[in-house]
């Protein structure tokens, strides 16, 4: 290979807060380093890449100021694309890397980013062309294996803690009206993000009162169960859902209730469990219920960034291209905690092979549910807190019990 | 009447990111005048009142950090009913304001609110009871008649306008996946929430690309034609949409699509009008859509607080305590804009009877909405801008039409 191989760096799959802080981490490290000529980023990832979408990130983000702007700007400032490369696609992408001698190839993102950067490092492996791909990770879901956690998961556990403490502060004034409040979260299979609605609590016996993760079945009687036990303990309930939850039989609670939307296919496009099982509250419990969906915003909030997951994203970038200017090749960065329990959070990064990645992932541990399948246990806590950063904003409360004496 | 009277405050409605601070505001002004004795809070307002549920404040809550801390804690910290006093309630709430010696009736809140302290202040004096009642207004709806806008409105406007930016940047970034983007947001039924998403752009072409009030009716074939010309331009849309958007016969849009509970009288329950939407944009245009919904959030969140909304919130708060104890009765306390055009904004507070605000509403007026009824004027970002504060987060942007040659 030449003395200098360029770089290239692209996103891919459901964007982040922190993301570009993974970006804007790479960008930095390759330009201390006199082994990178080009450093370049693809548009929409290999999506674009196909297109030859690149532009120059030397001239657009080449400064300090102009990085420190990237790293707190949330998404993917280079888009993305949810792309599987077939054989014959990984061909043409190679043959462009070829073309502008691109020798570091850096992918943030998921499972199916793993997969095409893997099969890229294959490839270029088996037509003896000198290429040094390494995945970096990235998503919401924190589901990739072989990690800790993974950058992305801070931030949105802050948004859904903090807005948690919102939502409830809301349920508990208006309870003589509204009572009951469910939270719709994401985190496609696991319940990692729903989990993260418990960090809202100061005390044990606090909101949120009820978190249901994808991992566990849930039988809508026994949610209504829990609803009204709640209701009669404290005159209100705060409950999280997990998006993808599925009912005793394992189909999703999305799919009851009535489609909104059914294509020319005959497919039908449902809302998440919460419209129906608000509907259900209604109906069964008649208690006035309501439901928020914060949808996309929270997973990319700068308001709520973990300062924590913001330097982590940015260190698996630097990370990455450390790797691939080292030649190492088809290995996606890690992030490993070190400190044992008790002590101070503290992480490193290591490695895995892409392979790994592509095909597995990570659900929460059986020992983070609690048995009845609607909460989560001090374990979990344990684990997630640290990764959230400074405290959320802690709220003032009336002591309710406290009365002036009648008359 | 006795040398000091005792002061009641209350809270109802829905709650703001602010309604704290007018009580933090009123409890602290009524902290330092010698004609206040008790000062009392009443929980759930006057449904909380009608059982005695009274706390003491200056007990709870008489230190400046305390009151601090309820500054900025969102949410109705006493509670808050929706309940309007019938003949009978008034007299029976009239005689638990006159065995605890309340002279001063201080109640946060909006156009029911105003009703209530009205037939209070008809009543006690038609009994000859000295009461001085007093409304401070509170609404994220910025409804209320008489006034520039009020307090809450700032909070959500800045809301809004960030989550606006969050969904357009996450939209911007994936557009090759899903284009279009709906954001369905509050304001019963006025547009001033919706409109405020406007203040999300740096330069006039910025999304949102559409913005649909209450105030004008929407044809979905409208709507469709609207979207359909936004993505052919940008490659992407989105759209912000008030909840209770009408179509052109009148009818509300959430009316369509299936309905998620039907209760036993037969009554049907929708979602919003962005899911109707969304399914429209899929099935008609063939683009992937998605939607946020942040319910509560919107109006619930301390991280997007305008400052100029928490200290005006502050400013009626003590205002209405000084005019209750300068013994004006049944009025509400107002904000005026005083600076002329192209000045620095400023407010001075004022007053209106009650009665006008208990039984009108402000809509935006027609020029504050373009000729289309797709989007807002200059004249309303004028109104709106001072509002939010300062400015939301700015982020980076690389220029995608800058690419590096292909080879």
């Amino acid at each position: 290979m030449s003395k200098k191989g360029n770089l290239l760096i692209g996103q891919s799959g459901g964007a982040t807060a922190v993301i570009n802080s993974s970006l804007a981490g790479a960008i930095s490290e390759a330009l201390t380093n006199d082994k990178v000529g080009e450093i370049y980023g693809m548009l929409e990832g290999v999506q674009g890449l196909l297109n030859e979408r690149i532009v120059d990130l030397r001239a657009q983000v080449g400064t300090p100021a102009a990085l420190e702007h990237l790293k707190r700007t949330p998404s993917a400032a280079l888009g993305m694309c949810r792309l599987k490369l077939g054989e014959a696609e990984t061909e043409r992408v190679l043959k462009i890397l070829q073309k502008h001698n691109i020798r570091y190839f850096i992918y943030i993102g998921g499972n199916d980013s793993a997969d095409t950067c893997h099969r890229l490092a294959m490839l270029a492996k088996a037509e003896g062309y000198a290429l040094f791909a390494i995945g970096i990770p990235k998503t919401i879901d924190n589901d990739l294996p072989d990690m800790d956690h993974c950058p992305g998961y801070g931030s949105i556990a802050r948004y859904i803690a903090q807005a948690t403490r919102d939502t409830t502060i809301d349920t508990a004034a208006a309870a003589v009206v509204h009572p009951v409040k469910l939270l719709e979260v994401m985190g496609r299979n696991a319940g990692w993000v729903a989990a993260s609605a418990a960090m809202a609590r100061v005390r044990e016996d606090d909101p949120p009162h009820l978190i249901y993760t994808p991992e566990r079945g849930l039988n809508p009687d026994d949610f209504l169960r829990d609803v009204k036990r709640t209701y009669a303990l404290y005159g209100y309930c705060v409950a999280v859902i997990g998006e993808t939850v599925k009912d005793q039989y394992g189909k999703p609670l999305s799919g009851r209730g009535e489609p909104y939307f059914v294509d020319s296919f005959g497919h039908r496009y449902y809302q998440g469990p919460a419209s129906y099982l608000t509907g259900l509250v209604m109906k069964e419990l008649g208690l006035t219920s309501r439901f928020d969906k914060p949808g996309t915003l929270q997973r990319m909030s700068m308001n709520c960034v973990s300062e924590v997951d913001l330097e982590e994203a940015w260190l698996v970038g630097t990370e990455g291209v450390r790797l691939a200017i080292s030649e190492q090749s088809d290995l996606m960065v890690t992030i490993q905690r070190v400190n044992a329990p008790n002590e101070e959070y503290a992480i490193t990064t290591g490695t895995t092979p892409l392979l790994n990645v592509a095909h597995s992932e990570r659900k929460m541990p059986a020992d983070y549910i609690n048995s009845a399948g609607n909460n989560v246990t001090q374990a979990f806590l344990d684990y997630a807190k640290p990764l959230i950063g400074s405290p959320i904003l802690d709220y003032f409360h009336f002591d309710k019990t406290r009365l002036v004496a009648k008359k």
